[in-house]
């Protein structure tokens, strides 16, 4: 049953101070330009002034700072996107499954699936595979020899978890990621490749959210291990023996490559690249598109992008990069020429 | 049964003009350089003219300016590639599907399968899901509660097609692709993500073809939308609310984050990155490995690739960029000491 | 049963120089750091010195430049890294699957699956497929119409096939990888985009290993080619037509675009990008998030990653690089001034 609520009550959950009908009915979140009129939007980005003039929602969450800019109802608070996220929680709870295992399913008799969870058609259990309490297995998963799932984690269709890997508590992993594929380990011999089983798990904690395709894999020797709260997008690849610090996000198609240490409360963004064997110390901010390669041991944002140009000027200018260093020698020369000392002189 | 076509019976059907025998007996399109003798091939770069020499192709598409370059029986047209496309359908028709559920499906009794639709082994098709007329839902496919297939698509084998979600007609999307996932939308809190339920959904139009593992998330309250005639290669990842205008084609790796508003008829190249938010006007088109910052709303081509060079070059000119700020300052100085003006200055 | 073997007993059957203890019995391969005094381990990085030293496995595998860095059992040879993976191999040998085919697999009676060959549950194997000896078709994967498994070949859980492909030998195939979808075949025509059939192949040499969720596109008119012995990562494209030689190992996230033709013994960084239509030589080295926009033709490592920084220095550099040819007028300008004839000039 969809659920209803006015202001006062969801402020009385959630925190934060009404100003205006604290009567207000609210039915759903919305976004600023849609909302209707029984839902709740939030208002966070100041260009956005607009498009908050205009909304129709019955009500707003934001700010202390930007409470006079409208005059609807709203919920004033610290941080109205956290508020935000956890309004739309109130009105889109997440049920447990309906328990049982579908007749399409194939579990192996030596799996445990919990009187709870839920085994959905077309998925596959091997031997020693459990499945926690009123947790969900999708159509057409894959959940290999003595894998585990833990308690009310969901695993959207067709995810494939390799024998041996540990899932924890309310992990929510989307459709086509695969957990514990082999890693990359090959030895160059004599102009050929020679294969290093991978023989070690991965081990992910509470908490962690998977995206679609994404792709995280064993260790070659030991565990790779992503810690609790760590959240990935799409198409994010893990390579082996990668440790994921808590509560780092990682953006989509991004890339950690095998044995890199990245720490807690990091931000990866989209399409970023952290090279092998590397150390990211905790509160490291990594903007997209950046490919970082030496450790960083300080907090901070790192970036190295080039930036964007119409083809033509990125075409004469770019030209430049390879003479650089030739380009700064001249500047030397110069500089000696008229008796001045360079900064780097 | 294959199709045979002399010259003549093609240029009547697809125009142009034939030059030399119009009788020449076509039974399907090849390469310049593998074509036999009964194949025919086309002609659009001008550095392939040895090939075009050498070819054994029974004939071959080119354009006006080309078609001196060869005695082979030949359809001179405006635009080869185009004609050659078109040929290409005519030998190699795309025929409706025997119709029919298999018996190792599993179609929920509130699913909607229209009568001259095929759904494959292993499909799962939940309730309230529709599939439409001539639609054919491949092998292991899944199709959540409530989404719909329209007419005359193709889902080849292991497509994932979450709750809600709309496709319509003449769509192919290709095995592995993942329409509908949650958006990456977590609020940071005291050092904690607190994950924003994705409650909107994702609406594709008519003739989208979509590559093999590509990702396309659901919007977070919104929908995410692609228009019609949208082009998508493989392992493209398109983020929550994004709307990719009509006829505009992206090519494989590439990624567009959350809320980016992008044109019609633009081309975005292989593993270019379009960050969140931004807007690019129709007709834009992005080069392979750019990342673009900014909106851009002029038409045109847009750049940011570091160019490549050999290793010990890159390393001498690359240690220069952390210092082009400086040394634009040590030429600025020179130029004062010179009583010069800079263009900058 | 798990293997014990003397180091005596490895070196007869791998060479190298046993130093100290021979009988010291080994039952399996550690890292420097958690290897049990029943394990072997390597070293093979200078700087992880302290690990050796700290090291409680019952041996270590090393260069003879380094056998004087401890005192513990250890075998000299002249390739470490290789070395252990032999080792590696003996303490986890891959034995053939239990042949069979799974009741929950849907098997068309035209197909033709070896007697020693296993097909899982799940997985559906169209008319004309082959699967040949000892090859392992995982759960859920789909094998199209007249495609075929090599030998000794496994395909983990959820690969799909495409009708018509050819993959060799012991090729080791991880989930979710798509071979043989349609190649992004698109010609533009009067703003509208027409697809080209893709009437090709791919042909898959022996000794092939393809990450989890990779996607090798099938060929426009002729086949894509991957020679033997090649080795990709997760999430790698290969486009149509591409040709990748043998023994070139492709790291995570690269994508290499249409008809691109790379070498033999190349190895391709993670999440670089080769553009379409170009050759690399053999014994091409690209580093990681790398874009290749020209062919090369002479064997060695090439570079183009912009270096990255803290994003406050980056932004006051990279701004630069907009006004870089600007700059180096301005650096001719001064040398002309002062009568000085600058290398470029």
């Amino acid at each position: 049953m969809p659920v209803a609520l006015t202001l006062a009550e969801i402020a009385s959950r959630l925190g934060g101070r009404v100003v205006g009908t604290p009567g207000a009915l609210i039915r759903q979140v919305g976004s600023l330009e849609h909302a209707g009129p029984d839902q709740i939007t939030f208002f966070s980005r100041l260009r956005h002034k607009n498009k908050l003039t205009a909304t129709r929602a019955a009500a707003v969450i934001l700010a202390e700072d930007a409470q006079d800019l409208t005059s609807i109802p709203r919920i004033v608070c610290e941080n109205p996107y956290a508020y935000f996220a956890r309004v739309s929680q109130l009105f889109n709870p997440v049920s447990a499954p309906e328990p049982g295992r579908h007749p399409a399913a194939t579990v192996a008799n030596g799996a445990e699936i919990a009187a709870t969870a839920r085994v959905d058609a077309g998925a596959v259990v091997e031997d020693g595979a459990y499945v926690g309490e009123r947790a969900w297995v999708g159509a057409g998963c894959y959940l290999g020899p003595g894998c585990s799932i833990g308690d009310d984690s969901r695993l959207h269709p067709s995810v494939v978890v390799y024998g041996g890997c540990r899932i924890g508590a309310r992990a929510i992993i989307h459709s086509g990621a695969v957990i514990g594929a082999d890693g990359f380990g090959i030895a160059q011999d004599a102009g050929q490749w020679i294969k290093i089983p991978q023989i070690g798990g991965v081990v992910i904690g509470d908490d962690v959210e998977i995206g679609a395709n994404s792709t995280i894999d064993r260790g070659a020797i030991d565990d790779t291990v992503l810690e609790e709260g760590v959240k990935l997008d799409n198409q994010v690849q893990i390579g082996h023996n990668v440790r994921v610090g808590a509560h780092t996000a990682i953006a989509g198609c991004a890339g950690i490559a095998g044995s890199a240490n990245i720490g807690c409360h990091c931000t990866i963004g989209g399409a970023a690249v952290i090279l092998g064997h590397l150390k990211l110390a905790d509160r490291v901010n990594v903007s997209a598109g950046t490919l970082i390669s030496r450790s960083i041991l300080a907090p901070g944002t790192y970036t190295g992008v080039f930036p964007f140009d119409v083809n033509a000027s990125w075409t004469r200018n770019a030209v430049w990069l390879r003479h650089l260093s030739e380009l700064s020698d001249r500047v030397r020369g110069l500089e000696r020429l008229l008796g001045r000392k360079g900064e780097n002189g």
